[in-house]
């Protein structure tokens, strides 16, 4: 890099180190210039910073009008776990639910050194743990609500924070705290649960690719990777542009496992005494971390449209400070025209440089950034450029036009990425049949996820190979009918 | 009791005891009846079952978008506070902080029963606070996020959990957990502050009135009620049907106090630097509370329109089996074309007796329930009443008139819930302006409020009476302009 000509060749980027360069630094600087998250005093815990939380809002708006529209009920459900709930749960106790938050006591008082100090004579009797997951708490009350027929489907919904205990964090990825939401749904038969966690997982697919330009494989996790006591867990598995899996939602067959060793039991339509078959569900703000690493390029985040925060923004390109307000009233226009429209969008009056603005619009990945001068002005028409394909989009409509076409440029940008991101995916997935093989592929320093046919697990050569290059099975792709699963490095 | 025809006398109510009888088990009675939350096996912390979230759902709905409205940007902070931060902020350290839960381990282990304990190697170095407010570590961003006085003003906002370990819990009215929106902004200058604080507290009067029927005096706070380390605090202090204040909402003028203890500062227009105007304010699931306690009656709980998780409740009156499908298949018309016109609307298909349904329907206060009969489909017509009217605003309307004037109904109701809510808040305040009055008053076993001049609270008389009835000063109503304060007991 000492050499001028060399420096000269690499282009600007706005964000450094690239993705090429450093992949974990390239993703830690896009969650900084994108303005979306940072961490916190409290180690392990992030603070979700406006830009970020908005996105996280919008996301949750749509996908919760879905879970309504299929018939879940949203309730909640106490922070605290009694320790005691956990024991219960015996294969919990070997998850999870050992790494997490403990609450001793219920008071502090001035200590000796005129600090507060937890007061030992406020200290519970049975701790509590701050909830890992819901799943005993929500059960207890099922086996509460439960005494009939009459009362399934019970289909519940909690949106929440939960917190599990992490040594390394990564904001998004993995942090001791995070947002997300868990159903939990009691069902009459082994259908209708098998049912609902097939169902549930079509909507995250759907949701997933549809609002988010965010694709993967969805399928069933292999039984090393179910998640402890059901029979079965399914999972969608996304890829990140360095090739590693990252698991954006799962949705759990519990069978009766769950409800026999909480009491979930009804009175059946025979009269006789059953257990109910449950699941459970989820996807979390770790979905964030993922959008950030399947969309962003080396300018930051790209922002899919039918979320951003921002859709759209205006920027008025002031160059003589007498035709300022003529300039800014043009905008306030089109910006009111495009509210009324229902866009998200934004105009950008700061008292800052235009290549400024113009560069935060880039690195937090705002779909469409409309620039105004006074040469658009007098021609009544907008230049803009779409952030997914940079400059070189630049284009200069009527405003008319503009208005008429622009949700037809944002469905473009949706587009645009989901088949970019499939088109990774699929080339980024080697079919291979032989464990040399797969040790072949990693060993080459290649990329992406492996397909194999599900017999090879068996095959002890292959655990050797796994352990070299920590690999993992991600899933059974649905399309494979059960005969393939993948492998992968992962998140 | 024992006489057959006092019993007799008595009017059956779904609600036993009557708010007469025992206005706190009535309350028990009514959330219970309502189905609205019960008490969960974490000491202090309730469930809020889906009826009683919807009601939450809709009302922070549409205050989010108030507040957006007004600038107010989400995001989301830890849920522990290092317990450094509360020692930093002396006053909080007096007040509430020290009820808390605390988290002093990060990880159980298997005990010597077998069961789960708090690991002793996990212990962790700074204990944690489950947040009982965010003040501190919001502050504790904003004193990052804030260098100039472009970034100013900052105006935040968190929709979330908090903790207070509570000794003795009421559901909604007193719990160690509970929800809550809390503002967090930082101005430039005092009036900037003084104006958020005001503007805030007309926001929450407007909501609280406009959709919750739901109405109080606000004003500011005395001296000793005020929030620890504020300037000022405006609350808004609402009667109960037994006569008690309950507190609604409050908003903080913290003027410089709160920015110096955490260090929030600005270089200010002139280039030199300045402690930042801070602000606070909230309202919580105790509004819930509220709300039964001032619109309930002795048939349960009344649903105020605007935001009632189902505002019309249509119940087919099956008397013949024969005739059911014809039944059911008009009230779904009804039912869709209310959906349509976007009305909270539900049919009560569950096979059950109709006048357990019509009872389930007053409990939970659904506004206006419809029974639809053979010979009202006959007619194309509904007979429906009014929840706050009772049985004797029974009407029978044609299909098409009840479409077009159902919204004046349920306008109707909400005018009618608040102004008989003002007329009890009127009825029950007494302009009192002697010591001896007020004891006179309470002796008496008045129930309400008393207003009396400000000048009043230097007399020690007072005091002893005060005491005596256990009253607190709950505000100075704007109305008076500071001339007088109102004492109540309370919640």
């Amino acid at each position: 890099m000492n050499n001028p000509a060399q420096q000269q060749k690499k282009p600007m980027t706005a964000i450094t180190p690239t993705r090429a360069e450093d992949f974990p630094e390239w993703y830690q600087s896009v969650v900084r210039a994108a303005d979306m998250a940072e961490n916190s005093p409290v180690r392990g815990s992030m603070i979700i910073k406006p830009y970020g939380f908005a996105l996280w809002e919008n996301m949750t708006a749509i996908f919760d009008k879905w879970l309504k529209d299929y018939g879940i009920q949203n309730c909640s459900f106490p922070l605290l776990i009694p320790v005691s709930f956990l024991s219960k749960e015996a294969e919990h106790v070997d998850g999870f639910a050992k790494e997490c938050a403990v609450v001793t006591h219920h008071r502090l008082e001035k200590g000796p050194n005129g600090g507060l100090v937890p007061a030992p004579s406020a200290e519970l009797e049975e701790p509590y743990v701050i909830r890992p997951t819901s799943e005993t708490i929500i059960g207890d009350a099922m086996a509460r609500w439960v005494q009939s027929y009459r009362d399934l489907p019970l289909k519940l919904n909690q949106w929440g924070n939960v917190m599990r205990w992490e040594m390394r964090t990564r904001l998004f990825l993995r942090t001791s705290e995070f947002f997300w939401h868990e159903g939990h749904c009691a069902f009459e038969t082994p259908k209708e649960a098998r049912d609902d966690a097939l169902h549930v997982m079509g909507l995250y697919k759907k949701f997933f690719e549809e609002y988010l330009a965010f694709t993967g494989y969805a399928g069933p996790k292999t039984a090393e990777e179910r998640f402890p006591g059901a029979i079965e867990t399914i999972g969608f598995e996304a890829m990140m542009q360095d090739g590693k899996a990252l698991q954006a939602a799962t949705t759990h067959d519990l069978g009766q496992n769950f409800s026999k060793s909480i009491g979930i039991k009804f009175q059946g339509r025979d009269g006789k005494e059953a257990f109910a078959h449950t699941t459970s569900w989820a996807y979390s703000t770790r979905t964030l971390g993922g959008m950030i690493m399947m969309h962003g390029d080396d300018d930051g985040m790209i922002m899919p449209p039918r979320v951003a925060p921002t859709q759209i923004i205006i920027l008025p390109v002031i160059k003589d400070e007498a035709g300022a307000g003529a300039l800014n009233e043009f905008c306030d226009k089109i910006l009111s025209a495009l509210k009324k429209a229902g866009f998200a969008a934004k105009v950008d009056g700061r008292d800052m440089r235009t290549p400024d603005k113009m560069w935060e619009a880039v690195k937090k990945g705002i779909p469409v950034r409309v620039e105004v001068g006074q040469r658009e002005m007098e021609a009544n028409s907008v230049t803009f450029v779409r952030r997914d394909l940079g400059k070189e989009s630049k284009t200069t409509w009527t405003v008319d036009e503009f208005m008429a076409k622009i949700q037809g440029v944002l469905d473009a940008i949706h587009d645009n990425l989901l088949s970019r991101n499939r088109k990774f995916l699929a080339d980024n997935t080697a079919d291979i049949s032989t464990v040399a093989g797969v040790r072949e592929f990693y060993a080459a320093d290649k990329i992406g996820f492996v397909r194999i046919p599900v017999e090879l697990l068996q095959d002890p050569e292959l655990d050797k190979v796994r352990d070299e290059f920590k690999l993992s099975t991600r899933c059974m792709p649905f399309e494979d009918e059960g005969r393939k699963v993948l492998l992968a490095k992962s998140y």
